[in-house]
């Protein structure tokens, strides 16, 4: 590699410069004592694991397996991954290593690599920061974990045009249930409704067991009033389907009852993470991006693999993607060399205020110091501050 | 698998649970901080790059290279290396990405990984934290440098009987210069020295050009006065060791006068990574612990590799080990359920004053908050915080 391309950085990777770097970290901390406010505990989790531990979610999740870097452990000589999601390793955390009684909150943040970019023109190594909580089944653990995302997007300096999508994989699964279809049956379906394929789909489900009911499914999957008034009494008569159904519902008049202003729309066979969640899932959207700020909902049991299974729900989101994206000039005062005690006494006050001062090294003169806004100057016998 | 083993971790990497993560946090946030008041920028490295990107220093430093995990890049098809050191990646920015004229100072924290633990107990995944300063090399710029480590030490809440071991490659290697000596002798001399092994020295310098010199250097490595007195006059005239010499004794001095009662050691062959080194180098011993808590140097010309040679001084150290390692205990108040004003508003201005509020889910008792270490409860109307 020749000295001039020595600097080239991989597809969907990128250095973080000051005049960001400093907006993410503090957009970092902020979300981070936001979430310790809520009763969410920080946990850092390691970013090599074997590759069995973190694949709790892959066994049903391909895609996850796919995104996980590979690498032999030198003293083991067993394959290691290197995290693509914390949300497994944070399960087992829940289930094994901190296993505490009642209900569990953690948050945590950190890089993860993926081997490719999971969207058009997306970060191999975003900066994840999440929630879970573990323990309680109950509609108000759901409620909390939308107010919370909501809450953190809305102090990262979103506007209020966000706009929450809801979803439930239990009505489709149920319906599968129900209507006793096939796992290859049930993948076409899956696959119609992602792609809103609304005239394949009313072919496909013509000659199905249920068939009108898989159709209106797809048809009025942002409307609840209008799929109830499609479906059969007989999938109503369902428990699970009910139940998934009623806390759709529930919880879209709670979210609204709290964000009186925000955009709910409803999609019930919005299925793309559907085989990792078992109830609610949800995305927030910003206008004029592709990509979801934050996403989550609730993933029963997947403590299972670590030999403790709990209810679970939770969201996570990308630092890069929810940062609003306001880079703030770095102001630094240029101060003499020196160590007269006056000079250094003043430096010393100027840091304690949370200033950012830099002393000129060996026969420098200002310009050794390339983001100067300011200098340390002495007036009259005192030091004080000046614009440059 | 079973899954009675699906939650082992890998050796030398670990959780970070609450009680500690919040020790580490602080301490991170708290560094930074500082390191921004002394003019140091923050910058975020990725966690990946090009393995020739990385190899800057393990050109001639094998270690480095060893110690990289490698994995494959899908993308390209190349060899991705997973940042085992950020030293080279701030080389690269500084050289390439962010080239400011004058003086540049950054600063980072992130984990890095370690194919093999560095040392006996050690972590393979340390969080590495560390300054850098390019584009000066005076004396002032290894001082300051030196000043801002030993300030990040004390802030960090260690006793003041910390050690510093200061050294220069710049003795030993314009002294093998001066005699001539080749590469495998000059090994054979390093590694004398760093075993101590004098009696050995002692026969291996009998028949050496300049061995009383090469002798000298090893016997009176840690005091200047005694090394100047045994050396020939010769040496002295050699203007390269000359300066190496005087940086020495005028750092050692610049620095007491800064820290009056730090215990400082002078070890001039003291050479572990003196590959990777071209001058002053230095490393602060905590009592009782065998690795060091934070070490640096001088490595001018390291973003050669880059494309642009400029000098560079700087530190690290694993916050892990640097951490002091008092834990403090998080406290939570447990809120009832509901959705009354006053208990939402109550709840809110805890929250805003840094209080982890939790309010009950579902049917949940108090029970259901296992860190609860207060109550919010309504005494005649008004909401009140009580101890548990």
């Amino acid at each position: 590699m020749p000295i001039s391309e020595t600097w080239l950085l991989p597809d969907g990777v990128a250095d973080v410069l000051p005049e960001q770097a400093q907006v993410i970290e503090t957009l970092r901390r902020d979300a981070l004592d936001f979430l310790a406010s809520r009763g969410y505990q920080l946990v850092y989790t390691p970013f090599i694991e074997y590759i069995e531990s973190l694949s709790s979610l892959s066994e049903s999740n391909q895609d996850l397996d796919l995104a996980t870097f590979k690498v032999i452990d030198q003293l083991s000589g067993r394959l290691l991954g290197v995290r693509a999601d914390m949300t497994p390793q944070v399960a087992r955390i829940d289930a094994h290593v901190h296993p505490v009684e009642g209900v569990a909150r953690y948050c945590y943040a950190g890089t993860v690599l993926h081997t490719k970019p999971q969207g058009f023109n997306t970060t191999r190594a975003p900066l994840q920061l999440g929630a879970e909580l573990f323990g309680s089944d109950s509609l108000d653990a759901d409620v909390e974990m939308l107010d919370v995302m909501l809450s953190l997007i809305k102090t990262s300096g979103h506007p209020d045009s966000i706009h929450l999508d809801l979803g439930h994989v239990g009505l489709f699964r149920s319906l599968v249930k129900h209507a006793g279809l096939s796992k290859s049956v049930e993948r076409q379906l899956s696959d119609l409704y992602q792609r809103k394929a609304l005239p394949e789909l009313a072919e496909f489900t013509q000659e199905l067991n249920f068939g009108a009911d898989f159709y209106a499914l797809g048809r009025y999957a942002s409307d609840l009033d209008a799929l109830q008034a499609n479906l059969s009494a007989e999938i109503f008569a369902d428990a699970a389907f009910k139940q998934a159904f009623d806390s759709v519902k529930a919880t879209q008049s709670e979210i609204q009852a709290r964000w009186p202003n925000l955009h709910i729309g409803i999609d019930i066979v919005e299925l793309r993470s559907y085989h990792y969640h078992t109830g609610l899932m949800y995305a927030v959207y910003a206008p004029n991006r592709a990509a979801p700020l934050a996403q989550g909902g609730r993933y029963d049991g997947v403590g299972q693999h670590f030999g403790r299974a709990r209810p679970a729900t939770g969201f996570s989101c990308d630092l890069y993607a929810l940062c609003a994206g306001k880079f703030k000039k770095i102001e630094q005062i240029a101060a003499p060399k020196g160590t007269d005690k006056a000079l250094l006494d003043a430096i010393a006050a100027l840091r304690a205020q949370g200033s950012n001062v830099i002393q000129l090294l060996g026969s420098d003169d200002l310009t050794s110091v390339p983001h100067a806004t300011h200098q340390l100057v002495n007036a009259a016998g005192e030091w004080k501050v000046e614009k440059l």
